[in-house]
């Protein structure tokens, strides 16, 4: 397989992305004060202009790759201090760059949040925010702690997508707490797409969103979506409009894939799936209510009756305040 | 479909862990102090002590999940102050419960942890440490932070499991830094279980843990574990021995799910999958070598190419210091 080494890496001058989109082209650096551009083979034979121009047309589907290539060009290799520079992801977006808001909360469960982050984050043109009602440090359902890095007051009120995973008492609390539903009511009036994965959509739906819409969630609290307006599907992902729904936990990475094709192209989302290895193997085939032995899914259901009764309850409260 | 709720949940008083798993049966509380076990189902029908271990039988084959469901019991639902009281994981398991130390640095990519951690999490009579070289927020390569609780000092010298997930630029720094290959070959001397996913299996490699053993990595750079003296394998996940390696990023939900299984039986395994809902459906079948196009493979590898020949010249380099 041929292994090619542009010569930007050696170069360490940082494609400016925005230019590198306007252009739609494969841009290496100029050498020799020439203009010419060139694009080394390890094997030391060289392209000119006309080549880079060729070879950067095949490769302008994958426009926002060059942002992440990029982004890793950027790193110093090796450079014997032993501490790692961050490249700074976002130096050279623009101010006003679609911002993707993905909500934490105090009990949320980080895989529905790590799933979807982990292929949106491709999206180079876009900036990705870990939002909270509080800055700094959230502790997950299963005790891991994630940094929020945004506040509900600093989020931009204009969201390309407002996310939110799910989680049992934390999403209960989380869905009572009046600041929170007045965020996702507000922000998700404006934002182009409404993402939820797990019971993340009962937040969604006690914020008013999801009336009279299909909608999806964790199995075992997915009918809990009619409290609040909602058609619940039976599938792994729905798309209604601006908003999609993902069912339980590992659902997201599929979502997170579907999102990405939407907002990235299809080109680049199958290069990012092929980067990230998502080519799903597990050994039992048990993952859903269809597959699984009656007693294990009415198992799964009682553990989380807590939860869905004070969810039924909390509904029932709503509704009688707004009657 | 059955809804049944155990007076427990009502009653939230928490299962004794130890105890529970001792007898192997499924305890609910006592009740009017007349020793006799109750399970009532919403129709409000009463099991007496006899059905219960009936029933306790069926179900001891899930035992790890009474400590998940006693968790879940400890919630306080819709308690009212808006706050949520984190519930103490660990407040029942003995001190010297089996350890497993999932070890993160800076520039670390994020969902090779994520993977493993919600499955590994499950094990209920074991303790997660999340563990770096300095305790507090870590950044991983795409700039989310997660805090590490134990500092490579205060990791128990005696693991069941030492994990390490990859990245590109922060997986080269951690193997090129002499006190993280020295914590990984103590620790992975004595450790019951040695695990990687991405290219964490080239960490396992600098530290010496890999000599003559067969792994696998990321596939843009599985080719390198020679460069440590491991056989690379191209598969998803490999064995060899008590050395569990897994492929790029996502593969680590897949061993994250086979791991489950070896520690906690295929049963509960699968009652987890379900649970998380792993039941994988990405919308294009492209996540891996062999299912994306030639031109797409090659770019990823030159995405990594600096990566690559940093990490040939370490090996070199520390090749060369052992003669």
């Amino acid at each position: 397989m041929a292994r090619r080494t542009c010569e930007r890496f050696q170069a360490r001058r940082p494609i400016n992305w925005p230019q590198a989109k306007a252009t739609q082209h494969w841009l290496c650096h100029e050498r020799n004060n020439n203009k010419r551009l060139l694009l080394r083979w390890s094997g030391g034979t060289t392209m000119n202009r006309r080549d880079v121009l060729k070879a950067g047309l095949t490769l302008s589907a994958f426009t926002p790759m060059l942002g992440w290539m990029n982004l890793i060009a950027q790193q110093q290799y090796n450079n014997g201090d032993g501490q790692l520079d961050h490249p700074d992801r976002y130096k050279n977006l623009p101010a006003d760059a679609p911002t993707i808001a993905m909500v934490i909360y105090e009990g949320f469960t980080v895989l529905d949040l790590i799933g979807p982050y982990q292929f949106l984050w491709a999206l180079m043109d876009r900036r990705v925010r870990i939002v909270a009602k509080q800055k700094g440090p959230i502790t997950a359902d299963t005790g891991i702690q994630i940094i929020a890095d945004t506040t509900f007051d600093e989020c931009p009120k204009d969201l390309d997508v407002l996310f939110v995973g799910g989680g049992t008492e934390g999403t209960l609390i989380a869905m009572q707490d009046e600041e929170t539903r007045k965020f996702f009511a507000d922000r998700g009036k404006r934002a182009n797409h409404i993402v939820s994965v797990c019971t993340g959509s009962l937040i969604l739906g006690a914020a008013g969103l999801l009336k009279g819409k299909e909608a999806t969630g964790h199995f075992a609290a997915r009918d809990l979506l009619i409290e609040f307006g909602a058609k619940p599907v039976n599938k792994r992902t729905v798309e209604d409009g601006n908003i999609m729904t993902g069912a339980g936990v590992s659902a997201g990475l599929d979502l997170g894939l579907a999102l990405l094709a939407k907002l990235g192209g299809e080109d680049y989302a199958k290069l990012c799936q092929l980067f990230f290895e998502y080519d799903p193997d597990p050994m039992f085939d048990y993952g859903s209510p269809e597959k699984a032995k009656k007693e294990d899914v009415e198992m799964s259901i009682q553990m989380v009756e807590p939860f869905r009764e004070a969810v039924k309850q909390f509904a029932r409260e709503i509704r009688h305040e707004k009657e």
